[in-house]
């Protein structure tokens, strides 16, 4: 009989900038057996999100840093292969921040169990898992759409992005979605159905963001920050709300930019137009799961939101897909299918 | 019998940078006499506030700049001299917004009727005016201040920063006040009652702030901007809040300000640590003006807040005053005695 080993990937080193190949290093231990209360995990689709990023990183943030040597973090469905815990059975569904590894060992305490007849199981990582979230409690109330409303957003073909501009037509808003490249811009406007689709690498994107903006901008989901932002905020609205969910254009960045310093003349702005900023993180709304899961799994259902997932095959090819991702590569919920 | 004239203060000029005497010009004309429906004015109290250095710039704000030659703006209490509006009466005290003149004409749609029974006629423009209600508005609405939490206060002497600092101590919070100078940091400590007071020109503020707010900073009630901002950033909480009332420092800035550029370090800050800032104008909670009446009376009533005026004498001061106000140099709420 042939050993099985747990495959990981570990944080070989701290990226300086954009991570590369050499920041990962995949590793092979023998399975652990576990012990009384735990269970043995097979990971069936690892979630790849730009979070990621920061965690690679020393500097601190909401969350601590993954240590050098250790498991990258991620959120990840698995099937239950053992357990010495009453909560779960083997052959289980479950769904947790198991991290970037083929056999995990968990205490369960933060394990949610997936139902497989709800949805396809790899949407507890999109749709129905983490992101949908995030875009729904960030929309919600931070972004507070109100009919006839503009709301843009960025990254908008991604499990986020695509989940905000669809509740927000639902709210009735008019939705400007950008993302680039044609295929995602056609999948906007014809699949998402949103009422503007651009493509952010369009020289005169700018141009065309105010063209699609006649009345301003009231919501910017803020995901990108960068060249994006720049365009958004001179077409903010008296009293426009900006959720501040992610900034992925920034996260390669290391110590300060050069000027000018914009930050005088924003605050200028927060003033003059009573813009609110606001930052968050999806566990900040942990009170609304069920709010969340009740409306988004409604609308799934329904047919009234659609998702799309970008799946790649074989843990061994997460630090490539994760790489691709912060470039933009990615063409739906990313997600690495690491076992069947 | 002499003629009186009506002595205004308009602007000559626009300035750049910080103004000068020479963009204003003091003019006197005839006194117009009130049509139907309209009251003649004599101002007894004009306010200075540092708002009004946006009304001299012709950039797009909330407001609509004062235009060349026109009357500079601003709030005033006044007696009724002349009425021919059936709501007032000779003899009348009224505020509104007059200007920077002795005898305005008024058709008293934007007037209110100041009780000389309840306070001195001049707190109608700050602690129970304009400067007490943006005070008491942005610091419940978006401070939120909680029995236990640290709040900040820069310009921490003037009409709005004294008022936040004691309505944050009557609702529990551990207030550092901010102020430039011996004399104002004395009054804060000894008068005002504030757990720390701090002169901003001390050579190490930053250093002194950071020792003041061992538990970081819950609330910091932005009212400067500047090298204030710079020391109070690092030490924001988690889901801290930023009213963002006013911004001297930069008022007189023209265009881009030198790099490094502190944006985007900024908002990956708002992102990880889900800070709100969020800018308003007492006018955006119009609706709460009784909540305000009732609530401030009281505590003044009650001698639970104290209020200081810095009273400058004659019209023709006012710009000089104004000037000395974007320099810090009043204590207290700066009003301008026009008449007895």
């Amino acid at each position: 009989m042939l050993e099985v080993l747990n495959k990981q990937i570990v944080l070989a080193s701290r990226p300086v900038g954009e991570p590369t190949a050499e920041n990962f290093r995949l590793v092979e231990v023998p399975l652990a057996s576990p012990t009384e209360g735990e269970l043995q995990l097979q990971t069936l689709y690892l979630s790849l999100d730009p979070y990621m990023r920061g965690r690679m990183s020393a500097a601190k943030s909401y969350a601590q840093p993954v240590p050098i040597g250790g498991v990258m973090e991620g959120g990840a469905v698995s099937r239950v292969l053992a357990s010495r815990n009453p909560s779960f059975t083997v052959g289980d569904i479950v769904q947790g921040r198991t991290g970037w590894q083929t056999h995990p060992i968990s205490n369960g305490s933060n394990l949610e169990r997936v139902d497989p007849k709800l949805a396809p199981i790899s949407t507890a990582l999109g749709v129905l898992g983490m992101p949908g979230m995030t875009a729904y409690t960030g929309l919600l109330n931070i972004g507070q759409p109100k009919p006839g409303e503009t709301l843009v957003v960025a990254a908008a073909t991604g499990p986020v992005g695509s989940l905000v501009g669809q509740i927000g037509r639902l709210k009735g808003c008019r939705v400007v979605g950008i993302a680039g490249g044609a295929d995602k811009v056609a999948y906007m406007r014809d699949e998402l159905g949103f009422d503007v689709a651009l493509d952010h690498r369009a020289p005169d994107f700018a141009a065309q963001l105010a063209g699609a903006c006649p009345d301003g901008i009231d919501i910017y989901f803020e995901n990108v920050g960068g060249h994006v932002w720049e365009a958004v905020f001179p077409l903010l609205n008296n009293f426009a709300r900006v959720p501040v969910c992610g900034l992925i254009a920034h996260y390669n960045e290391d110590g300060p930019q050069p000027g000018p310093d914009r930050l005088p003349m924003t605050m200028r702005a927060v003033l003059s137009k009573r813009l609110t900023f606001r930052g968050f993180i999806v566990t900040d709304f942990a009170a609304q799961a069920a709010d969340f899961r009740r409306d988004v799994g409604a609308w799934l259902k329904s047919g009234a939101i659609k998702y799309r997932e970008d799946v790649v095959h074989g843990l061994e090819k997460a630090p490539e897909a994760f790489i691709g991702l912060l470039k933009g590569r990615n063409f739906g919920k990313l997600v690495v299918k690491v076992a069947d």
